[in-house]
Formats: structure tokens, C-alpha cells, sequence
């Protein structure tokens, strides 16, 4: 067993990956994962807090929901802000791992607190966002009302996006990011004709 | 011991909920609670899964979702249908109980299980009133994204509802799902003079 390994981490994420598709993620033990890498318990636990965490640490995290409206240019409307940074998380964050990313959802689907710690991933990011754009002077409400709509927005594309066939024609992300948004802009305008 | 009793779930209720306000959550077990209420155990699981359950069984739940999208009037746009939805859930299911959900909101934050369990509640009544708006011939994609905006107007409503103060103008919780709404349409329209 190597005593150090640059690239521990993605051996032991690789590992416990194919360890969960073949036997399933409550069967996996952290030994046997360690094991797969030819890696001991100990690097395990400086990488990971648990077997759960391997499935979640390289996902959007807060940091990022935060720096992109943090570092978004001045003068922007709350919902450019929003929008911008959804393409952003979506290009840097997700595309080019669509294969990775279903992996890691079909095994999220088998196991209840996979799926709980799924909704509080996503529940810590849309509280980072609010307080960021609070953080720019949005005020408070519509800050947690925007976060929760660009959360609610990315959740449906990454489905869509993940569900989408293989052929030549799939979209990038942001695409379905942009569709997401356009369609709840119209869907909750006033109706023409209807005051 | 009673053997039946036909107040016995409200009995089991207001012990456990004592019980979580002067020990914890995690410290009260299941005998504590029937203790308690002076009922068995027996009849406590005929009522509730477990200690979990109690804050929350008699919540929002998906029938009543899937019911206020299909039981709306034939004609109305979707949003309409969703804001109406919403209104109800507001008026039958929260208003009147603001002391009660507080209890249970306090309660809730203790314990990371019981946030989990709550954002699952959210995400099961969002899945449940998407399927309904799409049964009623909305698009798959756009009634996932209503649903989503639907769920987060509701819990930013209530959140805000919840730590208003208690003086004599409180407002109904409609009309902070109203509010919400409103919020939103202002901040995803496009700008006047900006195309």
C-alpha cells in the first residue's frame, strides 16, 4: 500500500464509484474501498467524512453559488446576476461529466439518505446564493425567492440535460438553463388581454 | 392505561412535542412520549412511524397538492392554477397554526435528520404537484419548473410569515405567497428600455 499518492483521491473515488454499482452503496464498506485503491483507511478519511461524501465532495458546492454572484460585473439586474451564474455553474461545474454525473444519480436513487443528503446539498446551495445576493443589496425576500427559483431551474435542466439521448444533436447545460428560465418568464407574465 | 381513547394521536402529539421542547429531539424516545400520554406504545405505532413522524404527519401532504392542481377550474392558466393551489394550501393547511408550527420549526433545527426529513417533505409535494399540473396538460418540463417556483414561494412565504411579529398587523399567509409571487413576476420580466 502506497504510504502517499497524488492521486488518492480519485482512486478512492473511482473505487467506491464501481464498488456501489456492483453491490450497491449500503452492501460498500470504507475497507473495501481502500482495498480496491491500494489505499489504507486513513487517506480515506482525510479525503472523505464517510462513504456518503465521496458521492457529493466534487459536486456544486456553496463556495461556488457564492463566488458567482459574488464576482458578477456591477449594474446587472438580480435575475442576470442569477442567470448568469447558472450558465456559469453549468459550463465549469457540470458539462463534460454528464457520464459521471449519471453514475453518480442512478446510485443516489437507490438509497433514501443518499437522496436526503442530495435535497440538503442543494438546500445549502440555494441559502449560499440568497445570502450572496442579499450580500449585493437585493433585498432579503426576493434574495431567497430568486435562489430558490435559479435552484429550482438547474435541478429540472440537470434532469432533462442528464435524461437527454446520446445523439449528435444534445445541447450544453446552459441551454437547458436558459430554456428553464425563459419558460417560467412566460409561463408567470401576465396573460396578454387579461390584464 | 387506556386501551382506546379517540383523542389518542392528538394526545401523542402534544406529549412528543413537550417532550422535544424540554429534553430534545434525539434524548425522547418513544416509551417517554406514550408514558407521557398515557397510552401504550401499541397505539403509538399505529399512528406514527416513529418519533420522527410526529412533526410531521399532519403537515402538507401530497394528496393535498395533487387535489388543490386538479380540483382548479377547467380555463385557468397554469400559473393561476399554481398561485390558487397555493392560496389553499395557505389558508386550510398553515393559517391559524402559526404557534404550533413554530414549535415544530424550533424543534426541526436541532436535529439534521429532522431538516433532511423536512426538505424531503418539500420535494415529495413539489414531484406530487408537478405530476398533477402536467395530468392537467401542462408540459412535463414546465410543470416541474412551477412546481419548483410553487415549493419555494411556499417556504420563503412561511419562513417570513413564521418570524413576523406577533403584533396587531400580521398578515394571512396568502397574502405572502401572493407577495412572492409578485416579487418573482417583477424580477424575471425583462427590463423596461433594455430589450
Amino acid at each position: 500500500v502506497a504510504r502517499w499518492s497524488p492521486d488518492a483521491r480519485e482512486r478512492l473515488e473511482r473505487a467506491a464509484l464501481d464498488l456501489f454499482q456492483e453491490q450497491g452503496f449500503a452492501a460498500t464498506t470504507v475497507p473495501e474501498i481502500t482495498e480496491r485503491a491500494g489505499l489504507t483507511t486513513r487517506t480515506f478519511f482525510r479525503h472523505f467524512a464517510d462513504k456518503r461524501e465521496v458521492l457529493f465532495a466534487e459536486d456544486v458546492v456553496p463556495e461556488v453559488a457564492t463566488r458567482m454572484v459574488t464576482d458578477a460585473p456591477e449594474g446587472l439586474a438580480p435575475i442576470e446576476v442569477l442567470a448568469e451564474g447558472l450558465r456559469q455553474v453549468a459550463d465549469t461545474r457540470f458539462e463534460g461529466r454528464r457520464e459521471d454525473l449519471r453514475v453518480r444519480r442512478a446510485i443516489t436513487a437507490t438509497d433514501a439518505s443518499l437522496q436526503e443528503r442530495e435535497l440538503r446539498k442543494w438546500a445549502v446551495v440555494r441559502d449560499s446564493a440568497a445570502v450572496a445576493l442579499h450580500g449585493r443589496g437585493v433585498p432579503d425576500t426576493e434574495a431567497r425567492l430568486l435562489a430558490g427559483l435559479g435552484v429550482a431551474v438547474l435541478e429540472v435542466a440537470l434532469a432533462d440535460w442528464l435524461a437527454a439521448g446520446d445523439d449528435s444533436d444534445h445541447r450544453p447545460l446552459a441551454d437547458y438553463v436558459d430554456e428553464g428560465l425563459t419558460v417560467l418568464r412566460r409561463a408567470i407574465a401576465p396573460r396578454p388581454g387579461r390584464g
